[in-house]
């Protein structure tokens, strides 16, 4: 096959043949298909799409580049959760641990924070001495031993995507649904799961910033994971507001104690519940979302979820003194009370410089090797449709930088918008595809 | 200006100011930017385009990458012509000497071959000893002296359209009006030219096939010539069959010389005269596109064409013996005559196959570094609508190799319909754009 050819078949929008994704893939990764090239065919698929069977094909090839984990030997159901991603969204760290404790696998690999967004895996890192870097076999065995293990993408898992990755996100291709499914479906598949629920972020702090462009993500993903006969559930939530009230990567580790130990009850609290109530029904210990949701609450109350949530820190390597005494975690050398100058309702966040704020503070990079603090961040003490009087504080910032706190406040107050008149309360869930 | 948000903006169909395009020309050229990104760039400008203003930047952008050749020192108008190629198109040889013998300079830079087309250096080079490959000053020197110099491509010529050029030709990304435009006007505009004569191909055997695109092509050479007070005549020909009837280097140097000696009057030789008159009347030197058509005639009449060709020649070291005595010129080691196996008309040929057999037979290049066999060619007895009875002969191919022979006869064979009744004749000049 003629690698030009290709690209112009792409270029004049017609459709790939299985065999054609497959040689494009496959040649990539061995390196035989310069970047140059490949660029530009990604700008083509950006702009010119691809159907349900392309983006299934290029699914299968990217996720065959590398291994599939052999869960065989595991008794029982195996499910995960993805999330597009937002501000303060920490719901992995609140989730694998129920749905464990609920008897289902939870082989989950998941990312670094890049942007305005944050991680998982610079979140669980914020705990001295957790490993996210497991080989496969230890992290079958972690699995195998309290039933979930939180990793990121290892060497043997969809290798494709790594390269493809890195040279979207340097040649403006990253914002295509097709590419977007393949690169999260190939590293799902690879955790040999049978069922996914997908939390797919919709408004001003998400990738997908309209309804629309949300609900063809999730269609395109839910259409890739049933070809591959796998169960999902996608619900499309909120990103207009971070979730929670906690940003930055230990700060969202506390935050997930409090509502691991129940003392906590706000959207993170029900996000969570709803995800891993689905999660819960897709393992078949549910018979319904709802049985699903009652049985992820019980785990909370009962202390199951936390006691989960210990074992695996313990088993990742990660030290659960901080996770039983969390006040004892260093602090940010400053922090900073930011309080209202007018009153009124808040109307707006604006999510995407709340996240940028809190990347500023330190918590987040600005390139790929920049070194997270993981004290700093911001702890919001007023949301959307709460009320602020003159002084009342919005929120608390923390960094080691005192010049940082300085830009981080001026972005905040600027992403902030207050009403006189009461606003509605903003839709968490805003839809479930089943 | 960071790259990133430029590819997207182009991404997202927005227009570029001329510091953007100015950057971007700048920063590839000094090898700021890596081909990878450029290639996702100029895959977004095929598919997004460009307005006028934009290609008008661009062109200006990729000329000032290099010089403009100072012709001050020259009293009288420059006039150049640029053709979009095609099969057979070898007005170049003829047009020049017939333009400088009426006494305007004719500073002409011209391609290669690539592909199905044939190219104006490749065509002169069959003549043993021309350079095409003078320097700046040794060009002016020519020019100086006989009113013409052809010439290809220097370093000091646009270098950014020679890198953009060599990264799009391997990214299906060619087929660009805009980027098509600025490559064509860059290094026309560096030939320090007062006007230029389009001659824009059309049809089967031309890289723009329908008449819709042919039009738009033309139109944006138009505006953009004139955004920088150039003054343009545009003509859209035919390429549904081989212009004249030689095809092969030295062929098209033998046939050129049959035209400038008066002794062919084909639609080589008409084409030859509208797009030298059109030069002739850009340059000054007549009151109408007719009167500089009139001129043109009598040049070749009275032999100051011909006879210019051969100062030409001599003066960029090319020996006038052959011109002089074409016959004495070595022959093809093989040929073969190609009879018709039927009779009726010729109703259509496929322009782009009798190319590409020209190319096989040794005429033309597979990859850039082929060496060509400037001998080999093909020969057309019959042109559309020409008679063809059983067993006369279609045309005759020239080439070292007789497997090539083999391989060229059943393109041709299978390029060419016959049709009982007799068809149109093909119109030469389909469109005149003042």
């Amino acid at each position: 096959m003629n690698f030009i050819e290709i690209i112009k078949k792409k270029r004049d929008g017609k459709i790939f043949g299985p065999d054609e994704i497959s040689f494009l893939i496959n040649q990539f990764t061995k390196g035989n298909i310069p970047d140059y090239q490949f660029s530009a065919l990604l700008m083509a698929i950006l702009l010119k799409g691809m159907n349900d069977s392309e983006t299934a094909a290029l699914t299968k090839s990217m996720l065959k580049s590398g291994k599939v984990i052999n869960l065989f030997s595991l008794k029982g159901k195996k499910v995960d959760k993805h999330s597009t991603g937002g501000v303060g969204d920490k719901t992995s760290l609140i989730i694998a641990p129920i749905v464990a404790s609920a008897g289902i696998y939870v082989p989950m690999i998941s990312g670094r924070g890049l942007g305005h967004t944050g991680g998982t895996l610079d979140k669980l890192e914020s705990i001295p001495g957790f490993r996210t870097d497991l080989s496969l076999s230890e992290s079958i065995k972690v699995l195998k031993k309290c039933g979930a293990v939180l990793i990121g993408q290892t060497k043997e898992i969809a290798p494709a995507d790594k390269m493809i990755y890195a040279l979207r996100d340097v040649t403006a291709t990253i914002e295509s649904i097709p590419l977007i499914t393949a690169s999260i479906m190939s590293k799902k598949l690879a955790e040999g799961i049978d069922g996914l629920v997908l939390d797919i972020k919709t408004g001003n702090g998400a990738f997908m910033k309209s309804h629309r462009d949300s609900i063809r993500l999730a269609n395109s993903l839910i259409q890739t994971a049933r070809s591959f006969n796998k169960n999902v559930i996608a619900f499309i939530t909120d990103m207009n507001q971070p979730l929670g009230n906690y940003i930055g990567n230990w700060l969202e580790v506390y935050e997930s104690i409090q509502v691991l130990n129940g003392k906590v009850k706000n959207d993170l609290y029900n996000l969570s519940i709803k995800l891993a109530g689905a999660m819960i029904f897709l393992g078949k210990k549910a018979k319904s979302l709802q049985a699903g949701e009652q049985i992820a609450k019980d785990k909370i109350e009962n202390g199951e979820a936390f006691k989960k949530f210990l074992e695996i820190v313990e088993l990742q390597a990660g030290d659960v003194n901080y996770i039983n005494n969390p006040k004892r975690y260093p602090k940010s050398k400053y922090s900073k009370k930011i309080c209202s100058d007018k009153s009124g309702f808040i109307k707006e966040m604006n999510t995407y410089q709340i996240g940028m704020a809190s990347l500023e503070l330190g918590a987040g990079r600005r390139k790929k090797n920049d070194v997270i603090d993981h004290k700093a961040g911001i702890v919001l003490n007023k949301k959307v449709r709460d009320y602020l009087g003159k002084n009342d504080i919005i929120c608390e910032l923390y960094s080691d930088s005192r010049s940082e706190i300085k830009l981080a406040e001026q972005m905040i107050v600027g992403s902030i918008k207050i009403s006189k008149t009461k606003p509605l309360i903003p839709k968490l869930i805003k839809k479930v595809i089943l």
